[in-house]
């Protein structure tokens, strides 16, 4: 049995979209306890007529809220009572095993290194960004906008760690783990990717070398290792390129007659790209490094899109992702000469 | 009548599709006289038979051609009867306003550093990218990938020579340069682009702050400056968003028989938005910053895609932008209190 500390508030459409989110859960699957913090006033009317098994969903009580306008790691150090804070205090307390939230991504940071806390011998825990590519299995990219200004070492542990949740949770067998750069050369790169290809090489990997943003979306590798800076710009280029194409795919194929029929019979096509294309059915950010598994939900989820992260935090859990990230010391330590 | 020394002999197409480029820009533009280095023996072939202004080309017999696998540094110093190097030092000798090259991108930028010069008061020449956008009007991307590991005052530079380019190339007015970055909050990105920030705030431009990547191919900007490491992810990541999108979309679109039809009858539509987003269409990466308009154009260009580049050069010529650029620090002593 999992448990899940869910943060009920947090998100533009909370609580409706995470209430119904847990609903989904808790009916997909029988092995999951949920503990949803939040005010609870605001979560009942979401419950009233919905069929749920009441036993393994816990209300509890949380007055406060952290809003995205709040500076995170102020409003994680003073509001004790808010949704965000007591989902992750439970974790650490033991009782529940992820921490899952929509709230704002610099408060569930913020949360996951004060309230949770990081892994021993992991310097700087990673938001990793869970991506859909053309050939059809997600790829990790680490770190996807945690960490800016990184050094060689933590790359290396980005990596280590990224291989460990593409084996955990996407059951890849030998994930590759490619260094994002500019160019595939080895020489390639700024001064920050030269240093870390260095370690790469020689860490206990199925490191395949520098990979270009060219092959993020298109299965290049399965675990890219960057920079938070650089994994965030390209994220967010693929994003704005992806928006750019269907906004002109859209105004050419209603310029015609014939084009707009053409797009009516092609619509399930479209849908189903869209939908194969759809980062929310990978689920949410999951942040690694720290003493749980947490997973970050986009602010606009619909409460599916919420359902995945739930499911994904599950899959982090039944993966034990957090146990095997600790013990990745003990396996240098143990005869790794890499670091 | 604006000068053009060619390199007959870059890329992956050459001399054929050179020398095709330049018949129809010989045919496109009666102000144009063209300088053409290579092997004459190689590019005579492609002439016969066809119409041209026969006393506005002129073939200048080269013997060496620079490879993509050559380094570039020792190529450029050593190989002084390239086709490149030959047609660069034209330039750099008053014969020719501007030197066109489908050659190796670091063998272009080593040409414009060493044989034509950089600008004074340019510590760091730029490759800029010009890029299709889904509201119709290119947008500059400085630099995109000639300079990694960058210092603020190289961006601000970045900066004017990439405000120069849209003002007197793409004939934007008043250009919205903007600053690459993870977030549009003043206070977000790397040490880099904060500093950066503080710089363009009080430069003589119209600075809209930063802008997110996903506004690249959007128009969220008509300039986005960057360090070229930032620029060239951004740049491929697009490229990669967009190769993945049209290969699922294919694939949707070929697995049932509606979809089928609805692809044929849209197919226009498909070809009018790949027209559009056709980077070959806006030309190559201008080099800025150096004594001459240069132009890199794509190593598999066609010789449309080259006659676009050409055409682009002699915007360059006609806009005066190596003029303007050489101008920046008169500008910048006479009373810009900026730098």
């Amino acid at each position: 049995m999992y448990t899940l500390a869910v943060d009920a508030m947090g998100g533009d459409f909370a609580p409706e979209i995470t209430v119904k989110g847990c609903l989904e859960a808790l009916r997909a699957f029988d092995d999951i306890r949920i503990r949803l913090f939040g005010r609870e006033e605001e979560i009942r009317p979401h419950l009233s007529g919905e069929e749920y098994d009441a036993a393994r969903l816990e209300i509890l009580d949380a007055r406060d809220v952290i809003t995205n306008d709040e500076a995170p790691m102020l409003a994680v150090r003073h509001k004790t009572d808010s949704s965000l804070v007591r989902a992750a205090m439970d974790v650490r307390q033991g009782n529940a095993d992820a921490l899952i939230s929509a709230g704002s991504t610099g408060a569930v940071l913020a949360c996951g290194m004060l309230r949770i806390g990081r892994i021993a011998g992991v310097d700087r825990p990673a938001l990793a960004a869970i991506v859909p590519t053309a050939a059809g299995v997600p790829a990790v990219i680490v770190d996807a906008g945690a960490n800016v200004d990184c050094r060689p070492e933590y790359l290396l542990r980005f990596a280590q760690m990224g291989d460990i949740y593409a084996r955990q949770v996407l059951g890849i067998q030998n994930p590759r783990v490619g260094l994002l750069n500019i160019g595939e050369e080895e020489e390639k790169g700024c001064q920050l990717t030269k240093a870390t290809h260095e370690l790469l090489k020689t860490a206990k990997l199925n490191f395949t070398g520098n990979v270009e943003a060219r092959g993020v979306l298109n299965g290049g590798a399965d675990v890219f290792v960057c920079d938070g800076y650089h994994g965030n710009l390209v994220i967010k280029a693929s994003e704005g390129a992806i928006a750019a194409l269907f906004t002109m795919l859209k105004r050419e194929l209603t310029s015609t007659f014939v084009s707009k029929v053409g797009a009516a019979l092609s619509k399930p096509a479209f849908r189903r790209v869209k939908r194969r294309m759809n980062v929310n059915e990978v689920g949410g950010g999951p942040m690694l490094g720290v003493r749980g598994a947490v997973v970050k939900a986009h602010g606009n989820s619909t409460s599916h899109a919420f359902f995945c992260c739930l499911r994904q935090a599950r899959q982090m859990a039944a993966g034990q992702v957090v146990e095997i990230i600790e013990k990745l010391d003990e396996q240098i330590e143990g005869g790794n000469e890499n670091v």
